[in-house]
């Protein structure tokens, strides 16, 4: 079983940053002279969206300026580690607020996704597309804070420029998956490994470890380009945020909600997942048949049969077979890659991702 | 009447430049491997959203670098201040592509707004909330460009501040301005001129001619510190996109769609324009009970009756007094104002706004 990321008193003080950070924005929004209504808007939607995640990008940046300094990590450097910690954790947030506008989400971290949620001014009617402008506000959001608190420093531009070259690609991503969803149902012939791993590279892996850990490397005074020379460390924490996903992709059909704290909607929103591209090298005529007429489609009856196959080829036995494969080959990656960083750094990510539940 | 901002060899020279951008852009977007599909996606969507507008903002600041410069722009210094002149026509069709998916927007520029384009991948479907996607890839657009024309000047930090700077604001101001239409239709204790002021102020007035004069000032070699010193610059230009947004509103209501080429729905949308505040000091108690029955509903029956009182109320003689006395305050205070820039540059704006029809 893996460590926790980080002890719990790491995990507190993690948490009490995004309070500084959260007053430090709700006072910039207060120099723009805003009706008390749209200042208590603002802060609702930072309050709901950003907290309330599994933290694991945040401490992700924290872990490895911990790594990387061992020994010499001042007060100042813990804090700019998790405000930029924070950073991440708030990209990401702003990434699943559009995410669920987009494919019609329910629930998200065990509330109402944003977009669902009650109008702060008006509580007879859902916030529904304004929520475009509330992420747009949080995006800017994590730009104020990188400016308050690293502008001064010599990496800082390459710092915004790293995050936009993240957004750039996950946006690019996030437009691949979508697309996917115009697909006819039942037409299955883009629903292969190769384009599972296209769309999960650039939509989830590139923010999911490779911004964490680069970012983590930059504030610790690497230089951006040397980072991004090695190519070695780029590979495996790319397939390291692939690998969660896959994970994620499993959740989503066999976890229990209450504990992933979201409601699966793949099935029901025809996405290429790791479990339906495995499926389809397993399943024979008949089931074939049967997944071309219910997947993508959104009665509860429909994914009772999407599912009710995967569970007869053995899906889920399968997705194990893969995770314990994954998790030997990225280890063996770690080790024989010769990367200039502290290999723990990638082997707590990966022991993080393996075996956990939600 | 004005003259126009540009000669027509400088306006073919300003569209020159979007070709070679949009290769750019293409370029890098080859560079990611993504299948022929998105590539033509995205090249769709940079062709249908980005050029096609008047071209005030990207042309204003060329038309600022070329007043300070006067007699000393090289062919590069000509070059980047289109450059840059587009990054800002970019950021102002980000805003579009994001407030009509927002406002249910049906006409933009003369064509279908991008989100209710046939979807590029399957001509069956409109596009619909993936354009927020395509949105924000658009707005990393912006930021590769001035990456690849501008990291290496000693501005570069600046200007890309001073964009995420107005970007806040903007948006902050699109949230406003999307509140509004969650009030009850016929409550309209929030219709006046200080309100409609401080959502044009934000909305609009900041990247309309604040973003293009201090962008091209930045790029001429001004320190943005001193720039934005000059209270006086600033007041001047947020009065002028004030006003330029003022004559937007009253475009929506008494212009031929043929001329403005977008269907205002300002009406429809329960919006606080300048036409409904000054309405409100004008009517009887007759003609207010029925704006109160019709403002702010979708019918074309309520619309003409909206419509109707506006013409009753003189409201068009009484915009023209308006746009009389506004552009002698705003001239007065060009005149008036200690500002060590050529004055020419707010002039040409001011009258460019002047006695414009669309």
């Amino acid at each position: 079983m893996s460590k926790p990321l980080v002890t719990k008193e790491e995990h507190k003080e993690f948490l009490d940053v995004f309070q500084i950070l959260k007053k430090d924005i709700l006072e910039a929004i207060g120099e723009l002279n805003v009706s008390k209504e749209i200042f208590g808007w603002v802060r609702e939607s930072i309050e709901v969206n950003i907290p309330g995640g599994k933290l694991t990008r945040g401490l992700t940046i924290y872990n490895t300026v911990k790594s990387l300094k061992i020994g010499f990590l001042s007060d100042q450097e813990k804090f700019e580690a998790r405000v930029l910690g924070w950073c991440v954790e708030w990209l990401g947030s702003v990434y699943l607020v559009f995410d669920d506008v987009m494919d019609g989400g329910t629930i998200r971290r065990g509330h109402p996704c944003w977009y669902k949620c009650l109008n702060p001014l008006n509580r007879q009617v859902p916030i529904g597309n304004i929520a475009i402008f509330d992420g747009l506000i949080l995006e800017e959001c994590m730009y104020k804070i990188l400016k308050k608190y690293f502008k001064h420093k010599a990496y800082y531009g390459d710092l915004v420029e790293l995050i936009h070259d993240v957004n750039w690609k996950s946006y690019i991503g996030q437009l691949m998956d979508s697309d996917v969803s115009i697909f006819e149902r039942g037409d299955f012939s883009e629903f292969t490994m190769t384009r599972f791993r296209q769309i999960m590279i650039y939509k989830t892996a590139y923010y999911t470890f490779y911004l964490p850990v680069v970012a983590g490397m930059l504030i610790s005074g690497m230089e951006l380009q040397y980072i991004e020379s090695l190519d070695g460390l780029k590979d495996i924490l790319i397939e390291l945020g692939i690998f969660m996903n896959a994970q994620d992709d499993f959740f989503d059909s066999f976890s229990d909600p209450k504990i992933t704290l979201k409601i699966g909607t793949d099935i029901e929103e025809n996405k290429i997942t790791w479990l339906i591209c495995k499926a389809l090298t397993m399943v024979n005529p008949d089931q074939l048949s049967l997944l071309k007429q219910h997947y993508g489609r959104t009665s509860p009856n429909d994914r009772a049969i999407v599912k009710k196959i995967y569970l007869e080829i053995g899906l889920e036995k399968e997705f194990r077979i893969y995770e314990d494969q994954t998790y030997l080959d990225i280890m063996k990656s770690i080790d024989t890659n010769e990367i200039n960083i502290p290999k723990e750094i990638l082997i707590t990510i990966l022991e993080n991702c393996y075996k956990r539940v939600k």
